[in-house]
């Protein structure tokens, strides 16, 4: 992933050392782009666990001191987080520094961040990977790897932001993402219909299929393979990141929660009348969607995404 | 696979060779189960590739010479040709025949068995298994393993019948499945649940996303990563067979799916309210599930399905 233009940072506090903190951490490592990296939890022993997988060089006691001396301040917790963190950003900070988030949502990180003082250089990132795990044990080095990144810089027109902004695209980059910039309300409606409508119908199916009294628990898990397991990969994703990414996006989910009701009310309108050519067409929509996703490296070609290595 | 207690057929006809066909063929080739494998398909095109791939000894010119001296006969087509089928195994099956399917309806499936002569014995079965793709080129001998296939037998008491549905039972044991018998209608509220909303939903979903004017399809491919992608492989299912289950199981796929309609409805509101807790307690859902879920060895443990084998 190294080359001749990647940035260096002297000491990058990883702030929420996490699935994505620490794939972020271990890429910086693989990538020698800090010659020192620091840690710190709220939850003292994620820290600890951090340090002890190698993921950071030490963990710090509290905020103030992993922000002491850092270049690189990187914020991934919960979007629910990042507002204390900016003040506490804007106490600690050293002037001069990079800030980063890692958030789903930008508008509401948008608004934190134009509060942190102008000596510090607050470029809001989104980089769209992440399994369904958490923690940094979940954390690999190649996590970023052809995924996408999003930038949503700030209205700052100064020379020193915009230099700024290039080296938050050149630390993405240098892990191995693609880098793309756009203004946070067109990002949060964009990972509305891919990411956040995806985990509510997902966390919605997973409580609707245990609510049917008359098919058992032990039926729904026996039968999954149907169809049903693929949905509960994303809805087995951390609770309380997703609680904060619909109270931060709001409106945009519910819009296109709009768009998928209707089209729900159009199918089953369908399969009431026995439309069988309406459900055709709109069945036959998906296979071409999922070829376009594959050609643009974002999925695999494999049956079963692969899952079954068995007999292939 | 193969044990003592294996069937085993002198003549097995493998009506519809595509991916559950020809799958259940290599496998029944794998396990020595069958003497000869004969193919036929409405589309003479596929009852070649099937042969050509050495999924069949035969392609058979049509359904009568496919079933002629079969002593078992598998109807594995969308659910919408059984119907006609099973005028044709009447027409045409030899006494003495087990007669099966493999369709995801069951209901109308038994409603079209009774109707054929009594003295074949059709016990309709339904292998939770399956991928995303179609067509023999798609079969693997292993799809069945370790998947559950389910059984409605037909209301006859006769013994023979029940040694028919003995003998089905070993067939779908011998190539690995866990069997389990239960009543039609069971099935397809059960199915309903665990498959068919699963697909209606990721239909739906893949839709809906396509009209969200402001987001381009470009950003749906890019930023599917997002958790959007996991919806679009069962969305690229065949869309003939899922036209056929949703018109052959109405009922119970309207009831299931107002039950996520409903959940839909209070998640849609503590959003709209702000309600943190309501959304953490139904997110919390998603990973006791899908734990269960791997724990039964219907899906894998490995972070986003094991699909990226890179950094692990």
């Amino acid at each position: 992933m190294a080359n001749g233009n990647n940035p260096s940072f002297t000491r990058a506090a990883i702030i929420g050392p996490g699935l994505v903190g620490a794939s972020l951490a271990l890429a910086m490592r693989q990538g020698g782009l800090a010659k020192t990296l620091v840690g710190f939890d709220k939850n003292a022993d994620v820290a600890q666990r951090a340090k002890a997988l190698g993921v950071i060089d030490a963990a710090a006691p509290d905020f103030a001191a992993a922000v002491a001396g850092a270049d690189l301040i990187v914020l991934s917790t919960p979007v629910g987080a990042i507002e204390e963190l900016c003040r506490q950003v804007d106490a600690h900070g050293v002037p001069g520094a990079l800030v980063i988030d890692v958030g789903s949502v930008k508008g509401a990180i948008a608004k934190a961040a134009a509060t942190v003082r102008e000596d510090l250089y607050f470029v809001p990132c989104h980089p769209v990977a992440g399994t369904e795990q958490s923690g940094p044990e979940a954390g690999f080095a190649t996590l970023f790897e052809d995924r996408w990144c999003i930038l949503t810089p700030l209205a700052r027109d100064d020379a020193a932001y915009k230099a700024a902004i290039e080296k938050a695209r050149a630390l993405w980059a240098a892990v191995g993402a693609h880098v793309e910039t756009m203004d946070a309300d067109h990002h949060d409606i964009a990972l509305a219909v891919t990411s956040h409508l995806p985990h509510l119908i997902a966390f919605t199916l997973v409580g609707a299929a245990d609510d049917v009294e008359s098919v058992s628990h032990g039926e729904v898990i026996k039968y999954s393979a149907g169809g049903f397991r693929d949905f509960t990969r994303i809805a087995a994703s951390d609770p309380v990141m997703w609680r904060d990414v619909f109270l931060a996006n709001k409106e945009a989910v519910l819009e296109v929660l709009g768009r998928f009701s209707e089209e729900l009310a159009v199918l089953q309108r369908a399969i009431r009348w026995g439309d069988g050519p309406a459900l055709h067409e709109a069945f036959a929509r998906g296979r071409t969607l999922r070829r376009a996703i594959v050609d643009a490296g974002q999925e695999t070609a494999a049956p079963n995404f692969g899952r079954d290595d068995k007999g292939h």
